[in-house]
């Protein structure tokens, strides 16, 4: 396929060539990363790289181990699942650090970068991964590439849209992050719809070991979860509270789904696509509300809710919007991604209704910044008498900061909407490589594939009913 | 199987239920976790969590990701290790932050959580997993959930009990832990005893590729050891010692091993299985040990001989316990985690004998703190002079201190004999879905499973043979 | 083979006694591992252990999973990949902890051990492994050893030299550990080089699951790279920039790694040997700047040409080696950590020749500290003045630095020219169980290898093959 081998070096070449030069011309070091920014009176432990180096290598796991091998599912889509996973996922990494750097890190005419920028654009990176869930195996890498440089700056403007004027809580990003992500992909699988997919495909099936393997980038997934929902929650209790109940929802999960698996699938077989998809979504689910104080039961219960969505997703909601409204969302990541999502702004919206300064003390303010009284109200000097460190905020009331939630589902749901439509329609370009349908979900024409066993296998077998309709005839 | 499809999806949904409702009850935040509890004064970075994050990350890869796949090793058993250690691990986890907690953690009518009752938490569940070697592949995921239901408040007595009336020392867990677990398990494995296995099992083996993944399991136990006999160590250089320590231990007995195998296998071949598991031993029997002065010299000892006897123990002992005492130990956990224990208690009790102020100075009071003069020992108040965070103890001897170590083995083996002996008797109860002999070691009866090569290949190998017969046939 | 079931334990059971023996006379604890060294005046938040435990993990997570699975890629020869790894691994780390024990912390006859000198025997270790790469699959497991035996006291002995009496500064170790290892196990693969491989072996190739599990230890080595590169540089900025860069050149190096491969492969498909290699030149690139203010960009630009080099060295330079230097470099090395290195090393020079107090303040002393002024020197109370941490250092300028990195480029070279021709042709001697030619890249030497499915398959092959042509036969 003469589209890989001109196009898809040209394209990278071309992008490496520019983020180098941008990269030379305009990132900096910020005050935590510069030689010449340490004085006297630096304390080198203190510097922001032991905050948070522990939780960027588990969300590193996550990205290029966890998707990486959850994305190697499919029988003969091994290569191509983890290789264009570390493929695009680095390109969006650059990708956001150079947005996100202008968008956020930019002053003294430089993008000013440290290891926040990289967790910031890993997370960044990580709504291109959720998205390609939905086209995987169906698009070549060039237009994985291409979604990558739309994707990223739409998410970073509807994300800085949001932080700027709506300035609502979502650490875990159910709806800023997984929403997003999820129905851009949606979008994107809906304009680039193949009608010849429609009966399935001979090679979408998982073997024994391709499912183990996905096994291993779910667990992955699993465990750094924690890690994910509390890097950008405030250090201390709220942090401690986002690791905590994003392993009792992770955990009440996974437990769901055990059992709706066995009740859904014939024979009450346990489905292990759905094991090492629907037990994830407890983490997804509990997002918005994970550094509040929803309780452990809440988590727990968003648990529970998070898998009995995801799993019937899988089960009724795939089928038919793939039949009906024509999106083919190969991953599933409406119901991993999308539903919870949903359901997670939804847990975080009550638990705000809840919240008062009974429940939080003066935290509250902290965890909500905007609730805190605006500068010219006179309890603001009074509470900062007590808690010197709270900052004059918009003195929203519990149900003010649920409506800004609420309309965040919604911006995000818009902007995901319609980013991920008008990207499709460039990925649909003739010239970005698009795949026949009788390639799809095949590493052949992407990569050289050692000899299958199975080719020969079936090379085999044919040989010996060969044999054996000849015997047949000879015997007559 | 209807036992799946019904009483799995029941059993789960029926504890699920019960356990919420207790979460929602009676658990709630403790002073590092609860908005509430922050004041002015708090210092965030000193909040609990951050003392112990990477170590909690650490251990969660070991049950997930290192027992989880060190339980794949067969064949055909590969998805049912992996996701069946999944599901029992998350629901001995829940079980155990609801059971420590009301012993250890309630008070004002509720439980308080956090990071350290997280990690205390997949301690109990590592019991539960151990004990689940024995039985692997052999029990239904429902008698799993009974298994850990049963043995989780066994075992948090027993260690209640031992912690408050014996007061030992014993970071890693050789006695409390790993001991406990294996009795346990062999007590179950005793009562569920099938003769119908006792010429082995067509299934019970292992492929080119399970093995690797298998070894990847045993590698990332092996990794983070250092992390779990660490964890519960004092802060400073009692956890330093236990890094180090481990990590030697791990280090000779892995040495060993590979000696071992080469000598005690036919052809002086290497036996893969003996390498996933024996290499592990050491960690094991540092583990009573590992943040005493038990120098690094001790360690590297311990290792080797937990190497000898585990090896040892898989080649002569395993075989020797199916046969003669009907106790089908399926992993071996005997060999890996029961001798190597007692190693451990003895190499324990050495080192206790051989410490004194001397070594430790001052530390010593804090390593044994039981070991503090009384109360009212004058002795007691000089000794704070100079080391102002020391407490009261028991004021007791070396040896003292050795007889309470030997006590705590022996309460240990006998809870876990008796506990293990009562739970396989419920096990035996025949609406927990009991296997078949002819279903053991397979992931059918669970799972959907896809279409294996291998199955195909027997077809085509029988359709072969049938045309050289014929052949053979028309040529006479 | 007797080779391996009487000399593999014996030579290891010799060892361990000897190491065991120095073990137990020498080794003891330092100061942040000595009970009896801890004071009133000890604050055990500021132990060593918690400075460095999370890179440490994360370094043995590359050593072991990381260098095992890439070195298992092999079809048939993934048991001793993994197993071997693993048992080298072992073996070099404890003989390098006493050798460089007796080098750097050996003071009142004793060595005195702690986090740090596990961390230096890991990186020493990797010099081991990455050599074997040179030989893998055509070395017995004894001469790993030996080669291990010898290349740890030389690497220890030139490190030592260097640091000694160049003073440089190469915290990744582009020269000091990557290029020496590279050309340790070039000479060492150039003395035991094999004839009757030089038109290729039929068993040295990859299978599908073979390349996926290479791929997951590419991908854990490249996820902590980060960690390997900044472990050993000064806290704060030094370490924090090396993580950033360190990222920023392997992201580039990924990136242009798959429009090579692309380019340089027939049909433009993509080679998952080269992904599994060539993606990881950028950390070695940047190993010697990588604290250094080398810029983002500077970081970029090095990943793109380590890319570049590595991925050419495979298409051209490895072919050429062997056929006419008669260096046979199995797994690349040379292209992987040889020219990358050469590359990091003048990276390095570079960036010191433009490196001064405007860009570094006066932390410039601090990342060089021997281009501080002399004790002598006036100018250095001036400037303890300001920065009183600061130490005397040469009173280097940048181009007397720069000539010292260039002599250690050299030295790095010599020296494991020599030591690797000298340790090859120890490897040659008769009693180390060389293998023949026809035995390599196998495990069924050294391993119980479950009965391989293709083994079968074969066996089916030619039964059906037989048929046909009887049939054929019969027919005429």
């Amino acid at each position: 396929s003469p589209g890989l081998r001109f196009r898809l070096p040209f394209v990278i070449i071309l992008f490496q060539a520019i983020f180098l030069t941008l990269f030379s011309l305009f990132v900096t070091y910020n005050e935590h990363t510069d030689a010449a920014a340490q004085t006297n009176e630096t304390d080198h432990s203190q510097n922001e790289l032991y905050e948070i180096f522990p939780l960027f290598q588990d969300i590193q796991v996550m990205i290029f181990i966890g998707f990486g091998f959850l994305m190697a599912f499919m029988k003969q889509y091994g290569f191509a699942g983890v290789a264009f996973n570390f493929l695009t996922a680095n390109f969006a990494i650059q990708w956001a650090l150079l947005v996100q750097g202008f968008f956020n890190h930019y002053y003294h005419g430089k993008i000013h970068i440290g290891i926040y920028n990289l967790i910031n654009a890993e997370f960044a990176c990580a709504t291109v991964l959720i998205s390609l869930g939905a086209v995987l195996g169906k698009v070549s890498p060039i237009q994985l590439l291409v979604l990558a440089l739309f994707e990223i700056p739409i998410y970073v403007t509807t994300e800085w849209t949001i932080s700027e004027y709506l300035k609502i809580s979502d650490v875990g990003g159910s709806m800023v992050l997984h929403v997003f992500a999820c129905y851009f992909g949606m979008s994107v699988t809906r304009v680039l719809y193949r009608p010849g997919l429609k009966d399935g495909h001979s090679k979408e099936k998982s073997s024994y070991q391709s499912d183990l393997l996905a096994m291993m980038g779910t667990i992955f997934l699993w465990i750094f979860w924690p890690s994910f929902n509390s890097a950008l929650a405030n250090r201390g209790d709220d942090q401690h509270r986002a690791v905590i109940h994003t392993y009792i929802a992770l955990s009440s999960c996974t437990l769901t789904t055990f059992a709706l698996t066995s009740m859904v699938e014939k024979k009450g077989k346990i489905n292990m696509a759905l094991i090492e998809n629907a037990t994830l979504a407890g983490g997804v689910a509990v997002g918005t509300s994970v550094d509040m104080m929803v309780t452990p039961g809440g988590a727990f219960i968003l648990g529970c809710i998070a898998s009995v969505v995801c799993t019937l997703g899988f089960k009724y909601l795939t089928p038919f919007l793939a039949k009906h409204l024509k999106i083919q969302d190969q991953c599933g990541i409406h119901n991993l991604h999308g539903i919870p999502g949903i359901v997670g702004a939804i847990g975080g919206i009550i638990t705000i209704l809840l919240s008062s300064e009974d429940t939080y003390g003066l935290s509250l303010y902290e965890t909500f910044p905007h609730r805190a009284p605006a500068h010219d109200d006179p309890k603001l000097s009074e509470m900062v008498r007590l808690l010197p460190v709270l900052k004059a905020g918009a003195g929203r009331s519990a149900s003010e900061q649920a409506l800004y939630q609420a309309a965040t589902l919604g911006v995000s749901i818009g902007a995901s909407v319609l980013g991920g439509f008008l990207t499709g329609l460039v990925l649909k370009l003739p010239i970005l490589a698009q795949l026949p349908d009788e390639h799809c979900f095949d590493d052949e024409p992407y990569f050289e594939v050692p000899e299958l066993e199975e080719k020969e296998l079936n090379q085999i077998k044919i040989s010996s009913e060969n044999c054996e309709e000849k015997l047949r005839l000879n015997e007559n």
